[in-house]
C-alpha cells in the first residue's frame, strides 16, 4: 500500500468546542474549507486537534466528522493516549471511520523508558492496520527520541513516516541533518516537518512534508509556502513566509494552538472558548496583538 | 470541617493490574494490609496508584473497593486528569464513593500558564465539595509551581494540604523552606512531602504529613520511619530509614512505581505485569536487584 499521501502539506484542524462539548457545524465547516483549499492530507486529532483531551465518544464524532466532509483528501488521526490500550482502541477507531493512517506520539505520565516507547510503538502496530506516523512533539510529550531509538522504531514495518521537531538553523545544517535521519531509516521513511516557523526553510532544504498548524485554519496562507518550496522557488517561498512572521512570533509566545484558536474565533470558524479547559484561549493584549496581525494580513484568511 | 486527617502517614497503594484489567481481589488485598497496619489516610489513584491510566469506570471500582475495605482510615483519592471537566468529574466520583478529599496535580498536554493551572484548581474546588491536595509533582507533570502561584492557589479556602517535592538537603535549608511554605500559605496549610527517600529527614524537620510510595506496599516499614520521625526520635527515624536505604536507590534507578510494583508481585499482593502499559515491570537485573534487597530484608514486608 501507498504511503505517497503521508507527503506534502497535512492540515492540523482545531477540534472546536462550544462549552467543552464538541461544535460538530464548526468542526464541519473547517473540514470543508481545508479540503476546498487543496491540502494534501487533513491531521485531526492531533495537537492542535486537542485529540489527548477528548473522549472516546468526541474521538469518534470528530473522526466522522473528519472523514466525511474531507472527500477525497485522506485523512490521518492522532491516537496518543497515556495508555496503550487506548492508544490501540483509538487506532481502531480510526481504521473503522475511514482514517487512512495514525499519528502517534509518546504520551509520558510516568517517565518513559526507551524500550517502553518502543513497546508503544510496536503494540499499536500489532494492533491495527494503519500506517505510523511517528510524532516527535518534545515541547507537549516531554520526551526526547535518540536517534537510535527513531532508528529501532523506524524498522518497525508500520512506520511510514516521522513527524519530527524543527530542523537546526542554517541550510547546511538542515541538510545535515534530513541526510542523517534518512540515513538511519529504512529507505522510503517519509521524514516531515512539524514546526510552521521554520517550515518554508526546511522544505527548502528537501524535507518530504509539512505537518502544520496553520495550515488547519489558514490553509491558502500554507498551500502558498508549501507550493512554492515543494517547487524550489526560494524567492516566493520566503516572501510567502515573510508574510506569516507576526504569526509566527505569536506563536512562539503563546502557543500555535492558543494563536490558531483566537484566529479562528475571529474568522467566525470555531464560537468563543474553543479550547479544552484548563487551557485557556488568548486575552487580553497577546489577543490584540494576533487579531492586530490578523487584520493587517486579510488575504491569509482567504480560504 | 477539620482536615486533620491529612497529616501523618498517607500511604499510596497501587491499583494491581491482571493483563491490563483492573484485579479487584488483589486491589481488596492491598487495602485491607494497609488499613491493617494502621497507616493514617490512604491516597488511592495518585501516581502510585497509576489514577491518570485508568477509564472512569475503572477509577470507580477501585475507589468503591478502596473505601468498602479502608474501614475507619480516610480515603483520598487521586483526579488528576489532562481536561478540567474529568478532574471535576472525578472529583465528583470520589465524593460520592466517600473518599474524604481528592489529591489534584496539573497534568499537561499542552504546557500550561500559571493562570490556566490556577483556574484548574479553582475549576476543582467550585465543581466538588471535598478538600483538596495539591500536588506539585514536576517528575511526572513536567509542571513547575512557582512560589507565586502556589501561594495564589493556597488562597483558594478547599485547597486544604500542600504535597511538595523533596525539601533541600541540609536540615536548616529544610527548615527555612518549611518555614517559606508556611509563610506564604493560609495558616492551618497542611504541608506534606513526596519522595520516600528523604521523608525522614523531612519529617524531623518539622513537616505535617508524609504521603508515601513505600507506605501503599510496605506500610510497617514506612509507619516504623514515620512514628519515629513525628516523635522526634532522630535516632529511630534514622535507624528505620537506613533499613531502606537499597530500595530508596532502586527508587532514584527505576522510579519508585516500578520499585514498588516488583516488590507487590514478588509478595504477592499483585499478580505479574501489574502496571498499565507503556509502563512496563522490573527485568532482568534490575529486578534482581530490588529483590536481592527484598530476601535480605524480609522484615520490611511484614504487614
Amino acid at each position: 500500500m501507498s504511503t505517497d499521501f503521508l507527503r506534502g502539506l497535512s492540515a492540523f484542524p482545531l477540534t472546536p468546542l462550544r462549552d467543552e462539548e464538541l461544535d460538530d457545524q464548526a468542526a464541519a465547516r473547517i473540514m470543508i474549507r481545508l479540503r476546498d483549499a487543496g491540502v494534501d492530507s487533513i491531521t485531526v486529532l492531533g495537537s492542535t486537534g486537542s485529540g489527548p483531551y477528548l473522549s472516546r465518544d468526541e474521538r469518534l464524532r470528530a473522526l466522522e466528522i473528519g472523514t466525511r466532509h474531507a472527500g477525497e483528501v485522506p485523512v490521518i488521526a492522532g491516537v496518543a493516549a497515556l495508555r496503550t490500550r487506548d492508544a490501540v482502541r483509538n487506532a481502531r477507531d480510526a481504521a473503522a471511520a475511514g482514517a487512512r493512517a495514525v499519528l502517534l506520539a509518546p504520551l509520558q505520565y510516568q517517565a518513559l523508558s526507551d524500550d517502553e516507547v518502543y513497546g508503544l510503538f510496536a503494540d499499536v502496530a500489532e494492533g491495527s492496520e494503519l500506517p505510523i506516523v511517528l510524532y516527535d512533539n518534545p515541547g507537549t510529550t516531554r520526551f526526547t527520541f535518540s536517534d537510535e531509538l527513531l532508528a529501532r522504531i523506524g524498522e518497525i514495518p508500520a512506520v511510514a513516516a516521522v513527524k519530527v521537531p524543527p530542523l537546526p538553523s542554517t541550510r547546511a545544517e538542515k541538510e545535515r541533518r534530513l541526510a542523517e535521519l534518512r540515513g538511519m531509516l529504512p529507505a522510503g521513511t517519509i521524514v516531515g516537518l512539524s514546526g510552521d516557523a521554520s517550515a518554508a526553510d526546511g522544505l527548502l532544504a528537501g524535507a518530504d512534508a509539512w505537518y502544520s498548524v496553520i495550515a488547519g485554519t489558514l490553509p491558502e496562507a500554507a498551500i502558498r509556502i508549501a507550493r512554492a518550496a515543494f517547487a524550489g522557488d526560494e524567492v516566493a517561498a520566503r516572501e510567502a513566509d515573510a508574510r506569516m512572521g507576526g504569526l509566527w512570533e505569536a506563536n512562539a509566545a503563546y502557543g500555535s494552538l492558543r494563536v490558531v484558536a483566537a484566529v479562528a474565533e475571529e474568522l467566525g470558524l470555531a464560537g468563543p472558548n474553543s479550547l479544552p479547559r484548563p487551557v485557556r484561549g488568548l486575552e487580553g493584549e497577546a489577543k490584540q496583538r494576533v487579531l492586530a496581525w490578523l487584520r493587517s494580513h486579510s488575504g491569509e484568511a482567504t480560504a
